[in-house]
């Protein structure tokens, strides 16, 4: 790589935060195995994903042409948006790139536990939502395997075998345990803790092919989970030869205000949905800026890229291109580029970027009304 | 009914613990039914089954000839009893006199989590021990819906939603409300008291039937499992059109040696695999008696029914004849009859049943076979 390190926005988290995660809990640095890999996902090469564990052994598995399954979640709530988009390409990057058998669970029994009880909703916004943007993006639906943690199967000794081994989890977990992870403890909540254990382990199972390495994209915050899926996998080997799940970890993406995307406040987030128009307006009002109170002061001093939402964007998602993003920061960073100029550059790939996603997507719903079929 | 009321042993049970069932908690004598069932079976004339919720409702659907369900589970541990007997005798009762459409449930994701970690074993008990002992003493496979939890159905439509139902019924509960029932609480009771609300509330599901009147038959300590059920039912009437679910409360039938019946101490029980000649050793030897401690005082005092086994056996189980009953009722009582000849009078009913037990279960054996087909 010729870029210079510190154009990367999360140099700085990865100091504090993620040295943390690893020196506690061994969470391994990405970095590393870019090498390995043929070719990297511009995520890994620009430090979005920057830890794992065994994911070495995902590669080696990759290598000898051994099938490994790409295992992850989500929890049907709101509006697809540039975090949602994050792990949809890292999906896809296993799928279509590195081969993986993708497994995909709607988390309706948690989502139901936890906070929408209305199933038919769950289900409507993980298809119109969810299912229907993965496929715009890139995921091939024939070669996936989607489903509702609510209905794990049509195949009879699949839905057994998965509602079996998470009926017998519970064996595998104490309470305090689970308090350690979870805090507060409802019934709800052991439910759907159970329930995800057995969607990480579940293509373990023989109904689902057998033995194969497992991995679970996740953001930094759910490496608990993992832990906790780890150490239950562990505890099976009377029942199942079950190796311990691989995951890797991306930084916290900031919402266009600088803190969360929130579903509740669509200024926060561009979603994939969001009309060009809108997302130009967005950007253009409240993306938070890491340029100064003045153009003088702008001019003398230089934006800070480390805190700019506009800058983070076009990093991680919108500017493929390593010389153009090292000239992107170069200029920000000495004043020849201002905070508007900046965002004007991201607004260009945006529209773009949403146009096209559009048309895609209206191709995407034909696929979905076959494939739930 | 000809005979004498103080004839049933369970006399002043009843006036202790049941009152207080009844009083505190609202279940109804079962007594006053009676009249309204066309053939009472022998335990609800003998006052075994002595208590209800809501029976009156299910007396009310035989008699519209609606379909109604009769849901019970068995936890596979040890050899099939006298005591498993009293329940096996309700369940073809229900099936072959009411009509009704029988679920019984192998709880192995409860016996897992509580007891013996062999999903293997626990099936194998399941089948020979007790399917095996139900058919041979008149249930029919056929007409009969006997599953494990760890694989509900061969249906994927019903696996899935009896699974689903275990997962939503886990948001209806509280955590205080589990520990007030099941005292300390674990992962793996919560996925038990989930899965076991799942099976007794499921058969109302479409996918099961839909909507229809639930029994469920047990020993009176389990008066707590029910009315757990019957809250969690009331609070789906968003979700599904359930109604509470009917229950029936037998008593606790003594072990032979007039404590509990032990799966570790075989003395403690008769079960229907003894052979004729153990079981009258077992009887002669270790019954415990209502007898006087001399000849003398025996046919001075006369004997205690309410405390002998023997009588408790032959009153419960293996004289139906009520003049026959009464005769012995007091005969023993007056001193005329001695203990050893009570004992005799039940070794020979005893001798008769398992001879002729054993036959049914080399012929139900066979059909256990085909059935798992």
């Amino acid at each position: 790589m010729e870029m210079k390190t510190e154009i990367n926005p999360w140099g700085s988290m990865e100091v504090k935060d993620y040295a943390k995660l690893r020196d506690e809990f061994g969470i391994q640095p990405f970095e590393p195995l870019l090498r390995r890999l043929k070719e990297p996902h511009l995520l890994m090469r620009r430090g979005v994903v920057f830890g794992h564990r065994d994911f070495d052994k995902i590669i080696d598995a990759v290598n000898r042409k051994e099938s490994y399954a790409m295992m992850t979640g989500l929890m049907p709530s709101g509006k697809f948006h540039l975090g949602h988009k994050i792990l949809a390409e890292q999906i896809i990057y296993h799928q279509q790139t590195l081969g993986a058998n993708v497994f995909i669970c709607v988390a309706d029994i948690e989502a139901y536990n936890m906070r929408i009880d209305d199933m038919e909703k769950l289900r409507e916004i993980a298809i119109n939502e969810y299912l229907v943007n993965y496929i715009a993006l890139g995921l091939d639906p024939k070669n996936c395997d989607f489903y509702f943690q609510s209905a794990r199967s049509r195949d009879p000794d699949k839905a057994n075998a998965f509602y079996r081994l998470a009926g017998m989890a519970a064996k595998k977990v104490t309470f305090n345990e689970m308090k350690a992870v979870y805090g507060e403890i409802t019934p709800g909540k052991v439910m759907s803790v159970m329930t995800q254990v057995a969607d990480i382990l579940h293509p373990m199972l023989p109904e689902f092919g057998g033995y194969k390495r497992v991995v679970v994209p996740v953001g930094a915050d759910q490496d608990p989970h993992i832990r906790l899926s780890r150490d239950i996998a562990a505890r099976f080997e009377k029942e199942h030869k079950f190796v311990l799940p691989s995951s890797t970890y991306h930084v916290f993406i900031k919402g266009l205000k600088g803190g969360k995307m929130s579903s509740s406040d669509p200024y926060s987030y561009i979603a994939l949905t969001d009309d060009p128009a809108t997302a130009k307006s967005k950007i253009m009002k409240y993306a938070f800026s890491g340029g100064r109170d003045t153009l003088e002061e702008h001019r003398k001093k230089g934006g800070i890229p480390e805190v700019d939402v506009a800058y983070q964007y076009l990093y991680s998602q919108f500017e493929p291109d390593d010389k153009k993003m090292q000239q992107i920061y170069d200029d920000y960073k000495s004043g020849a580029l201002l905070s508007g100029e900046l965002k004007q550059i991201l607004v260009e790939k945006m529209e773009a970027f949403l146009r096209e996603h559009a048309k895609k997507r209206e191709h995407a719903r034909k696929q979905v009304d076959k494939f739930l079929k």
